[in-house]
């Protein structure tokens, strides 16, 4: 990094925990919409913060929801340019009592920062903004363009983005997606993230007699809603764990030994993991490890199931339905609607004699992602943490899905790196949510890295190819 | 029928209607303790009642819940002894508004008393009663002897009764119990109840993780209790409808092939039966008609099951745990401690991997019921219809459990027999019950003809036997 640039930031570093903390003071909660004058006010913040580092044409968008913040500096021509993501929305703060501190009076703790947003997402997104700052303020150019697309609905579900990446395609053009958000797995490894899981999902209904039904008097009779919808979603797993749909797995990529050998060769700790989550062993589809089983494998879970009477005592009843949810998490190169087709098709297949099937689709699905290996953003990540830890990263994965990821994917045709310097244990769905304070400065240094590495890369890349 | 009774009979007709209407209009609803008072009303009302048909030794018994009517007229040395069991509480009239008339200001409409309560069982209970006060105000005396035990629980499930049963057993010593309550199976064919499945249940939990897991992050690595509660009660069936509990048939007696015959002779409609539950078809056990699955089969189904998310939309939550109620029908000889014992065993047994079971039992167990064909009760019951109605009765069974009758036989050692004039069409449970008027006096008719049969038949047992 050029040495201007790393003292900017040594002079500038309580600067940058302190505009966290008042960023940190806005309760922009997108779920909650008494709070939406918060949100629009956070919005306004990182706006006005763009336009102090120098970024230009700053403003608001508005959408369905809540506004979306762009941003852009574009005068490196020739140089790659990179969309940054981030959100400027925070999750609520209930349980309020559960909180050591003032949510939204955020308060440094040995080494730490608490408060509701300063992880998730309001510190990692400060970093690149800070670093175009210091670019600026010190050589008054940046190695590479930049873009800023920052929502505000990241927190509920991000309804408006897709509409919004579908009309603003042009102006987001980029060469990929450099994401503010996101995790690393642990605070003391650094970690990329290069695949997530695909979710397709479905509700579903068996239904029997056309009224509740006495069990002693009607028992024997007719199909019990109850019975049949057990049966019919039992039928979706072999005993041993597998998934019965059939073609269910045609479509997945089986990793390769070493890919598989690079899983196995992390430091996971299964007996912790098992105890973290209060399971006595772990289960699931036979022939891979739990890790594999999170990460590179498939699953059909059931999310809820319920029908007939679920009070305290007895009640002799045959209801009239039963109803369950499914979820599936897919790997690369499943597709949703497929599967989504597949399962419909056993379960049309499987309806226990005198029951009724009726289902209900979740358009919500979002296809497996993976990141090629040797991506330019990603190879330029690998160095840039290297620089910072003097270690290189592992690569990880996560089981969850990441719809930002997706439509990025669909609607821009870009793939996303992730670049969060939060970590996974940084409680930022729950109470006492915290931000490591080293990590807001290795970010910074990171991100100035990257920019350098990202120009130098792409520069040898096209003297390579002779442009 | 003699003739004095017969013309007693005529001449206070529409005393017996009027006695009805006054006591239908008291709500001695025993499931709402804010009708309390009205319980212990009925109570001391049918007690006067019995008092003023000349029935002795007429008092309310306390019990730890509503107060139990207790009478006897024994002066027929010799002659068997019947204990009459009914009931002077009701059901809620909840939804009130479905009624088209107060329920507790009965009404009479086309050949009908509609009120709460008139056919279970405040219309039933009036008949011996009258048919005692006739006999008694004409031949001033019985042919047999009769004891009265008039409960006010039966509506809340009767939870004092067995306590009741235990301490009086030698204050209701009988020959056994002819029963006020109960219902014929329809209107224009008399019928009697020759017996009833009994009853046990369970409830089970099968846990998971500690915690509710995101089924993103952590599905595929532990057991969800969903799917596996799914396969675990799932298991309970084959695919065909048996019960797949090792021994669950065992102690089932066959009926023969002439007991089958005289079920499949009888003029049941099934397709009619269908769509009166609203079911496309009927579905149980394989071998057997619908009406057999009903009698003189047992069953096994789930009540309730449940576990995760029910609401609208998704959430993608793997939860911590899973929920079943199960209850079984049983058939004779099936011992319900017993099938407990094989359904506990067999839930053991396959308990899925990553899954913990526990259950809870309810201790109210019924034993199955039946009567035997040869039982001088049944067979006088059997003869006084038949002078009532100009028709054989026929002979049914039901499919659900009567309690009480478990407990005379278990405290008591008595058999029951059924001799109701309600049917089981006159919407006892729900809005706008009614009694046929016609079946009031059928029903004095009957129970006077009962009386005299029975006393008839005694005398002549007794002579058979040269005692």
């Amino acid at each position: 990094m050029i040495q201007e640039v790393s003292d900017y930031f040594d002079k500038h570093r309580d600067d940058v925990l302190g505009e966290l903390v008042e960023f940190a003071s806005i309760p922009s909660i997108s779920a909650d919409p008494a709070f939406k004058p918060d949100v629009e006010r956070a919005a306004r913040w990182i706006a006005e913060r763009l336009v102090r580092a120098g970024v230009h044409c700053v403003r608001l968008m508005p959408t369905a929801g809540h506004p979306v913040v762009y941003g852009e500096w574009t005068k490196a021509p020739g140089a790659a340019t990179i969309l940054v993501y981030g959100h400027h929305d925070v999750q609520p703060a209930d349980p309020i009592e559960k909180w050591a501190s003032d949510p939204f009076h955020a308060e440094v703790r040995e080494g730490c920062l608490y408060g509701r947003g300063v992880s998730d997402d309001k510190g990692p997104l400060l970093i690149p903004i800070n670093v175009i700052q210091a670019f600026l303020a010190t050589a008054g150019t940046l190695p590479v363009n930049v873009k800023f697309l920052i929502e505000g609905e990241e927190e509920s579900g991000s309804p408006s983005l897709e509409a919004f990446l579908r009309e603003q395609s042009s102006l987001l053009a980029a060469d990929f997606v450099l994401s503010a958000d996101g995790a690393m797995w642990r605070s003391d490894e650094p970690s990329l993230t290069v695949a997530s899981r695909g979710l397709v999902g479905l509700g579903l209904t068996l239904a029997g007699p056309a009224k509740d039904l006495h069990s002693g008097r009607h028992g024997g009779a007719v199909a019990n809603p109850l019975n049949a919808v057990a049966q019919l979603v039992a039928s979706l797993h072999t005993s041993d764990g597998r998934v019965a749909v059939d073609g269910f797995y045609d479509d997945v990529v089986e990793l390769t030994a070493a890919e598989r050998s690079a899983v196995r060769a992390l430091p996971f700790d299964e007996e912790g993991y098992l105890r973290e989550v209060g399971a006595t062993v772990g289960f699931g589809e036979p022939g891979y490890s739990l890790l594999e089983r999170l990460w590179i494998r498939p699953t059909l879970d059931l999310n809820g199931l319920w029908g007939g009477y679920q009070g305290s005592g007895r009640k002799t009843v045959i209801p009239s339905e039963g109803h369950a949810k499914i979820t599936c998490r897919l790997v690369p190169r499943q597709d949703p609607h497929d599967i989504l087709e597949k399962t419909v098709a056993h379960l049309n297949r499987h309806v226990p004699r005198g029951a009724r099937l009726s289902m209900t689709y979740n358009d919500q699905v979002c296809f497996p992602y993976r990141i090629a290996d040797d991506h330019i953003g990603l190879k330029v990540a690998e160095v840039a943490l290297q620089r910072v830890y003097k270690t290189p990263p592992i690569k990880v994965m996560i089981g969850a899905s990441l719809p930002a990821c997706d439509l990025f994917r669909a609607h821009l045709h870009l793939d996303t790196v992730f670049f969060s310097f939060s970590t996974a244990d940084e409680d930022y769905h729950a109470p006492n949510e915290f931000f490591r304070i080293r990590r807001l400065y290795e970010g910074l240094e990171a991100w100035a890295s990257y920019c350098e590495l990202l120009a130098a890369a792409t520069v040898s890349a096209s003297a390579a190819a002779g442009t």
